[in-house]
């Protein structure tokens, strides 16, 4: 297993333009309220341009994450290496496998992502797909819940899921989503073809435009007594579905 | 779904032996060291009979729970209403049930415990045993990551998991454990047969007496890119299958 990195953050406007110019990975930066520069606005259109979330904040939270000058901006570098989805595809079409990915809609609970992020590798998975808003961030406890998972998957961060269904769609990889009523079993889905699941909040389930985007809509039949599994084991139970019948002779 | 109870106290000498005498589900008991007296005997005694676990703590821990006259005594108060594991075969057995019941060996993460109860209710499976040590709690947070489904299934806290599998053994319930390692895959086995299914802990497995007592030691077949899920995970997968093996026109 990898080591498991910690946060590092890069401080202050001339390194952050600089990390953000080279490419660097970076997880989230902070910007302190009410302040303009040039450098700042620069910093704003390129992690709007790489779909870099920014959290304005008070100055406060800028000086509890550190003591430097930070100039009135902090960012988290990043712990995961995001790829990009298109070529996440042609990556995995190149080395002539049938694309099985994951996208998680509003799952917030980081130790569910890392528990989901170990199925997709067990089952053959090659790439979870998060939005950049709105989930849990793979941070240091989602990495450890996936037991060092995460870093054996492509993880692609996305501005919009619907943008990236359209993606998916036009790679020829179908869309089903996990829904709580259904008259499709996940069991009768031919996994063999390219897939991407989508699985919701426990509460919410699948945002309804994307269920209706969706090439199939399923179900996990169970008993009467009880009416959900945790939303990892659910995945784990639909990632193995895929990686039986994807196995000759299971 | 039930509402989540808080744990509940109950403070000094002639209160807990009450309790116990009265057959009050009890979580477990703190008990000053260096303390003597017969009432202090008799709660021992009673306790060790019922299997409820003591810790034998400082005053100050005592005095940390509560600042009532503890006499050096306090009990937690069961949140789980414990069974016997023979009667609630019994119970199953009348219902015209085949048993499948989960033991969990060395799962000390209450999230996860709760997950598989979930997981539990979810398949069919009636019980879950665990042993009165070396187990996480079944705590508030253990019946939150549950859902509630705790409250739906059949705890049995035993002294001994080699004593359980005997109970079992008796009973015509056959054991199969969930190995690393192991020629038969899980869902070669009969699930429709009468089975408790043992799980160890993620690092260290099933302890090797239990495997050594099991009639079945199987293992989930995964890719070769890693080597496990989650415990929960795991645990929903093989449920699943005796859910699905256990269900007419799955």
């Amino acid at each position: 297993m990898k080591p498991i990195s910690k946060p590092s953050y890069i401080i202050g406007r001339q390194p952050v333009i600089e990390a953000l110019l080279a490419g660097k990975q970076i997880e989230r930066i902070f910007l302190q309220k009410n302040l303009t520069g040039e450098i700042l606005f620069e910093i704003r259109k390129k992690a709007q341009a790489l779909q870099i979330p920014i959290n304005v904040v008070p100055p406060e939270k800028l000086n509890s994450l550190s003591r430097a000058n930070h100039q009135g901006v902090i960012a988290v570098a990043g712990l995961v290496n995001y790829l990009d989805l298109q070529e996440v595809i042609d990556y995995v079409v190149n080395e002539g496998k049938a694309p099985l990915f994951i996208m998680l809609d509003g799952i917030t609970d980081v130790r569910n992502i890392g528990a989901i992020a170990r199925s997709a590798v067990c089952c053959g998975a090659q790439a979870i797909i998060i939005p950049d808003k709105g989930v849990g961030a793979i941070n240091e406890e989602a990495i450890k819940s996936s037991a060092g998972a995460i870093h054996k998957l492509h993880i692609c961060r996305v501005g919009s899921l619907l943008k990236a269904v359209d993606t998916l769609h036009l790679n020829g990889i179908q869309i089903a989503t996990a829904e709580m009523q259904s008259d499709q079993k996940f069991s009768s889905i031919n996994w063999q073809d390219p897939y991407c699941v989508i699985m919701g909040a426990e509460d919410k389930g699948v945002q309804p435009f994307l269920s209706k985007a969706a090439d199939a809509r399923f179900t996990i039949p169970m008993s009467p007594d009880f009416d959900s599994f945790n939303v990892s084991v659910a995945s784990g139970i639909i990632l193995y579905e895929a990686f039986r019948q994807r196995t000759v002779n299971f």
